[in-house]
């Protein structure tokens, strides 16, 4: 397995290059998913910082929050969806939704993602 | 003015009732906007957890994050650019977005809304 493959090779539609060695974009095909569905995959974060805490992450590769409307409106609504779809499946009634934007924001991976937070917290997730 | 109007009787696009006495439909038409567009308005937080902390409160009146669905996937997608140009706008690069789901994930306000957080944090948002 390389780690220089991502996303574009196994999505035709795509008609633009993405990253080489983007982490989230190899997550996304061969992670350990908890929930998923087209374009969309949710996996525990690796350094939880509640009792549940998962992310969300889009096939769609974009760096950050910042950079959504490349999201078609379909696609953007879907994955509020599953986000909640997800929460649900994992047995949280409440929980806290979260997008960190940036280095300054507390982002550390850039292709956008959503922590989804459930339980006692344990800080701000990174 | 009274407290028990509510977005409904400016807004006939609205096929179903609202809550007489919620306080974010009210400040989506009479608050102190830092930002606004169609259907959706920023205001600071009276209670802000950061040396920036916005609210963007969307007109369409939803409980909660779980009924993202109601949005139109059009809106649902302006929703969350407007987001990102208010941070902009206001002069955030780098920044934290928050949705507190439930009471027990922090939500205070039963009216669907979004925080904003940029420069140091002072805990979770409410």
């Amino acid at each position: 397995m390389s780690s220089s493959t991502c996303a574009e090779q196994r999505s035709p539609r795509r008609g633009f290059s993405l990253p080489d060695d983007c982490l989230f974009c190899q997550l996304y095909r061969e992670g350990d998913h908890v929930a998923s569905t087209d374009g969309f995959v949710a996996i525990h974060d690796i350094n939880p910082r509640a009792d549940v805490h998962l992310l969300v992450i889009p096939e769609r590769h974009v760096p950050s929050f910042r950079e959504i409307a490349e999201f078609p409106a379909d696609e953007a609504k879907r994955m509020l969806e599953f986000v909640v779809e997800t929460a649900l499946a994992q047995g949280l009634e409440d929980y806290r939704v979260v997008v960190n934007v940036g280095e300054g924001g507390g982002q550390t991976i850039f292709h956008l993602h959503w922590h989804i937070l459930g339980g006692r917290m344990r800080g701000l997730p990174a």
